[in-house]
């Protein structure tokens, strides 16, 4: 039947009758939603869909990210809406012992008090999105081996960004559908961005880890950013004469908020989801990389607890990572658990077979596709092998900085030392000029987060781990440098590992701002001569990393042959209707404000009020304290009765809601718009019955949970006594509806 | 304007406007019931209300008690329907560690295979409730000692019991309103007492203490059994030739079980609650005796857990104790949360404050009620004073056994043998002739509980308190034995304790059945003449015992000036309209099946089904792990789909449901009636959201759990195949309604 591959353009033209079915799964491309216009018409959309396929316009436009969260533009002068777990960083950045907003949030009486956020503090605005897939995919040679076809991927992949990078500040060339299509993501990069409002840490961040992932919710989990550029209008570094950013468009606050029923349409940035993986593939990060993460995270989160009790410096300074830390793990612990309740492995096992029976039901599907899934779980067998050692490398060594954020800054000018006399087109991509910046960034933002106490805690718990590998697994550069070998008492383990991280911290000069900035164009005999034990070690263990990466390049190159048939195989048999999985690229997605049933016996109502925070309310525990003005807003709210802010229905201020509507991570701080494209709330979370979401989606029970513009609006005029930015969000102090 | 102190019969005649207003709060006396009749038919009621009164009638004489839990007659044969968490001793008593009862219920297939429950298990049927106020409290001289009054009412409370015990086989004499009335309650009491059907212990105790308390709930928490008379029809000690006890009335099984909106009526024996103390009173429970029995209880659990890993037949000696110390501390700690939570001592001072108002604001009020607030205030920091040396006495000394069983063995003995002598009238009341065969069958059921190491290890936990009791408040007699005095390091403690009890323990014989059914009637000499050290410890206690019992009477002769009269002023500004404090005795309550939002965002549905149970199932969770042949059962019901037991709104059969009934511990097992007096479940829990009803009532978040009829119904026909219980029950196998 489906005798040719269908196109994303096929899925496109086939989306809208299915959509009737299901179409709340999908984190849709916007150029996809045209083809939804029946739905979305159905659930009260009243604008025009084609618009969403414009990226430049509005509303597309107005939808910005800020790497790794998502957020909009919601005023003429570059005020951005975002969640208040998305500015942890910036409050960080901003604070010192005297001045503690993680925990006291921060409202900028004039546009001088709006604070800078830091080094690397970005908003992006995505401008274009091209096709690139056979600039990218053409004539790969099957006969060429997997290592020279990963490389050529890779060469092409450097080849398109750059050739996008002449239209446009700044581009992703980004694989959909498993490598079957590549997209060019043109971006604009705003540097200069100031905090302006975020609230109590215990408004925001109501709840804590206990509420996180849950219903019934109170977080106000909402917080202002400012963008700010050159007074040409063009995007540069912080400078104190920068003036606020004028986008073309910006999303207009409805302060009627969103109800039950209504149209939640979600623009945003989703992460990453999972959705066209193997079973092979999704069992490694179910059957191994989770349960890894969950026990590390937790060993981590004790270390860090343990180490930074009483002392509220150190708490600020690993805060944004302990969040990050208890998040992650709180996520991958309920995914764990609800998939082994309800079986996920063996109904995506279920079907995988049923896939592999409808391709070899047809002659021309089995010559074609007969073999992808075999192939891909051997593929994913061979990985399996070291994957230990390969993650413990990537800790010790990393990319990110979650384990010693020391160790990073040393590989960082390292491997800029190595990379930099090469020509920028052979350079490792995370080290080419277009990124020297946001090293740069990095490294100096590095030191209001570094406490040295947990950074060598973290190291000492990944060298111990390191220390367990097999004995042909080894990381030889740690073993040299630390005396480590197979087969040593635990013990021993300890004692030679504490003696290592001695000399390692005697040594370390890093944790210098002025020292560490001054090494950024350094040589590696400059680098060298610090006597800097981490460079030295950074040196060391070099060479395996691009061994490494070579063996990434090789597998890629081999799952390139295999992946792409795999997933046009899915699109096919779903009748070409399928979003591609997220990729942290701009998408679209919506559903209506509606409750659930989690479990037999229980109901969850769409909404939450004001009432609910305060019978939360728990003196003295970290989690549930309501600050005392918030206390007695509300009770003054409560004395009132009426005010703009109160849902009729409700007979209070709503606070958080849930919606049928299909995110992951990155969609953080997302807008939600109802069927006029007004804002009228933010995305902040998904729910623990629902949380496996990124495997497959559960088209009864998935939920994610938004916080209403009105508890927005009400605490920035009953708490926080902000008229300015009301003002500013085209709200009158003291009049909702528009 | 109320000049004259109300009497009950006021109360009641009063009861009916306010009862419109908030009847479902209420354990009402049988004999109130009545004036409730317009609540009652509004509710949907079909009969004749003023048959509640009549306790040798239908319902009420239907309607017994195990003593601490209720039941009710539901064959013409003897056949008595409770909760499964009651049958606990029986199962334990019937197990052996070939044969476990405890982990998989026991179907009797024949009346031959129903199994004798022990000795000292009881059915209690009330058959008559008399006033006796005016012979218990007339004319106490209000001139004479707190001592003197003290001892005239225990005399006199002696006096009516052995006056009510010329007519019925059986009287208890209790105090309602505070003592300002008092009851005789007439009983006959059924001593051979058979198991014939309780579920597995994962359907029975489906949830464990992770459910205890919670919703939604999904236990079948029901069990049966019959009651065994001599072939004339008398009460008879166990034995072979019994047959089924025939009674006059017994609740008709309505098989379509009972729907939200419907009457939920229930009779049954509510066990104590504190509605009518004064908030001193109150607080010392809640500040004082509550989060002492929380440290107490999970400490005993943790011994208790740690003692049985791995050693069914000791896990299955200590499971009653277990399953009773879990039930209390989670009950403890749920109403110690939610007091905090809802301020619940605040609340109830604003409330004395108010009643101490009205008194003071009329002449006649103040004279007669001014000062019984304070008085009882004083006499319970009177209390106070000695509260933890006293209750540790009671513990090492028990009443009941929940430290130390062997302790309590010698105590009975040596108690008894003080007290045999002396005439029936003098004795004290727990060893009155009336009492022996009672404390003969407490000796006998013994082995069946006491595990060694497990009564050592709870003796010497509680001795390690004994032995940090304040200077001024030891016991002598332990110290005399241990070699413990105050000021001792803990390390010291331990050590005598420890040396004390490898003696103790090395010297007893009572653990010996034999040796202790032998030492039944000796004389305190022939009980030192074993040289058991519990019996010389149990010698050296008793002084300190009668001491305290005559601080008791002292002190309950001083209450008795002041008690009744707060009862009275209560009584007198609530117009009249209040139930008694449970106090063991028969009360009816009702209210109707429906849901709540216990927290803002959430709601409760009324009832479960079966698909929850599934949803619940976590193979090797000692508390979710649903049996193979029930999940086979519940797959088989899902494919048929239809079926006799099938709720048509839920689409499935039912298992538990939530309804706006007043109950507390005592209560379990009670039957539900629906508005035609047909039993139509079981009510076996109350809420975590009102949990601390025992002290104040909350209208709007009450409710209680009941185990509808269809889940029995449904499990004795698809999973155990009883039809002989079907039939007898009333139902034809394979067919619901009636």
């Amino acid at each position: 039947m489906n005798r040719h591959i269908p196109s994303v353009a096929l899925a496109i033209a086939l989306a809208t009758a299915a959509a009737q079915a299901r179409a709340e799964e999908g984190m849709w491309m916007p150029e996809q939603i045209p083809a939804l216009a029946p739905r979305l018409r159905e659930l009260g959309f009243q604008g025009d869909p084609k618009a969403f396929a414009d990226l430049t316009g509005q509303p597309m436009g107005a939808v910005v990210s800020l790497g790794g969260c998502s957020a909009s533009f919601v005023s003429a002068d570059g005020l951005i809406a975002t969640n208040h777990h998305c500015v942890q960083a910036a409050l960080q950045y901003a604070s010192t012992p005297d001045r503690d907003l993680v925990r006291d949030g921060y409202v900028a009486r004039s546009r001088e008090e709006e604070l800078w956020t830091g080094p690397g503090s970005r908003v992006y605005v995505t401008v274009s999105v091209d096709d690139v897939t056979d600039a990218v995919t053409r004539k790969l040679d099957p006969r060429s081996s997997d290592l020279d076809r990963g490389r050529l991927l890779e060469r092409r992949v450097k080849e398109e960004t750059a050739k996008c990078e002449r239209r446009n500040p700044r581009c992703t060339v980004v694989s959909f559908f498993e490598g079957a299509r590549w997209y060019a993501i043109g971006e604009v990069e705003i540097e200069d961005v100031r905090l302006v409002y975020a609230p109590h840490h215990q408004v925001g961040n109501f709840g804590g880890e206990v509420d996180n992932w849950m219903w019934p919710r109170h977080s106000g989990d909402f917080s202002l950013y400012r963008a700010y550029v050159g007074a040409d209008g063009k995007s540069r570094p912080h400078a104190k004469e920068n003036v606020p950013y004028r986008p073309r468009h910006w999303l207009p606050v409805q302060a009627s908020g969103i109800s039950p029923g209504e149209l939640a349409l979600v623009a945003g940035y989703p992460g990453r989801t999972y959705r066209m993986r193997t079973v092979a593939e999704a069992e490694d990060l179910l059957a191994w990389s989770y349960p890894r993460a969950v026990r590390r995270y937790g060993d981590m989160l004790a270390l860090l607890a343990g180490l930074t009790k009483g002392n509220r410096a150190a708490a600020i300074k690993v805060n944004t990572k302990v969040r990050g830390l208890a998040n992650s793990m709180k996520k991958q612990q309920g995914v764990l658990e609800l998939a082994a309740r309800t079986g996920l492995v063996e109904k995506l096992r279920g079907e995988e077979r049923a896939l592999q029976a409808w391709i070899d039901a047809d002659a021309r599907r089995k010559e074609e596709w007969g073999d992808v899934v075999p192939k891909l779980a051997e593929l994913q067998a061979r990985k399996a092998r070291t994957r230990e050692r390969d993650a413990l490398l990537a800790e010790v060594y990393p990319e990110a900085t979650r384990v010693s954020s020391l160790m990073g800054a040393a590989r960082v000018l390292w491997r800029l030392a190595e990379e930099r006399p090469k020509l920028d087109v052979d350079r490792v991509p995370e080290f080419q000029q277009r990124n020297w910046t946001r090293l740069r960034d990095g490294l100096e933002r590095l030191d209001r987060s570094l406490d040295l106490g947990a950074d060598r805690a973290l190291l000492r718990y990944t060298l111990l781990d390191v220390a367990a590998l097999p004995a042909d697994q080894r990381i030889a550069a740690v073993d040299a440098a630390t005396g480590l070998a197979p087969g040593l008492s635990r013990e021993e383990m300890g004692t030679r590992v504490d003696a290592f991280l001695e000399r390692l911290y005697a040594s370390a000069r890093l944790q210098e701002k002025a020292t560490r900035m001054g090494l950024l164009e350094a040589d590696p005999k400059a680098l060298l001569a610090t006597g800097d034990g981490f460079i030295a070690l950074a040196k060391a263990l070099a060479p395996m990393e691009r061994q490494l990466d070579e063996e990434k390049r090789a597998w890629e190159g081999a799952r390139s042959r295999w992946a792409p048939g795999y997933a046009r195989a899915r699109l096919a048999r779903a009748g070409g209707v399928l979003a591609p999985d997220a990729n942290s690229t701009l998408r679209v997605t919506f559903g209506r404000v509606e409750g659930v049933s989690p479990r037999d016996g229980i109901v969850f109502e769409p909404q939450t009020r004001l009432a609910g925070v305060l019978e939360k309310h728990r003196p003295g525990d970290p989690d549930f304290d309501v600050p005392a003005p918030v206390r007695e807003a509300i009770a003054a709210q409560h004395a009132r009765g009426s005010g703009p802010y109160v849902d009729p229905r409700l007979g209070d201020v709503p606070v958080d809601a849930l919606a049928s509507v299909d995110i992951t991570g990155g969609n953080s701080g997302s807008a939600v718009l109802n069927g006029k494209g007004e804002l009228v709330g933010l995305m902040f979370d998904g729910t623990w019955d629902a949380i496996t979401s990124d495997f497959a989606y559960d088209a009864a029970r998935n939920r994610s949970i938004l916080v209403d513009v009105r508890y927005l609006l009400w605490s920035l005029a009953e708490v926080s006594r902000a008229p300015r930015l009301l003002e500013e969000l085209g709200v009158k102090p003291g009049a909702a509806g528009n």
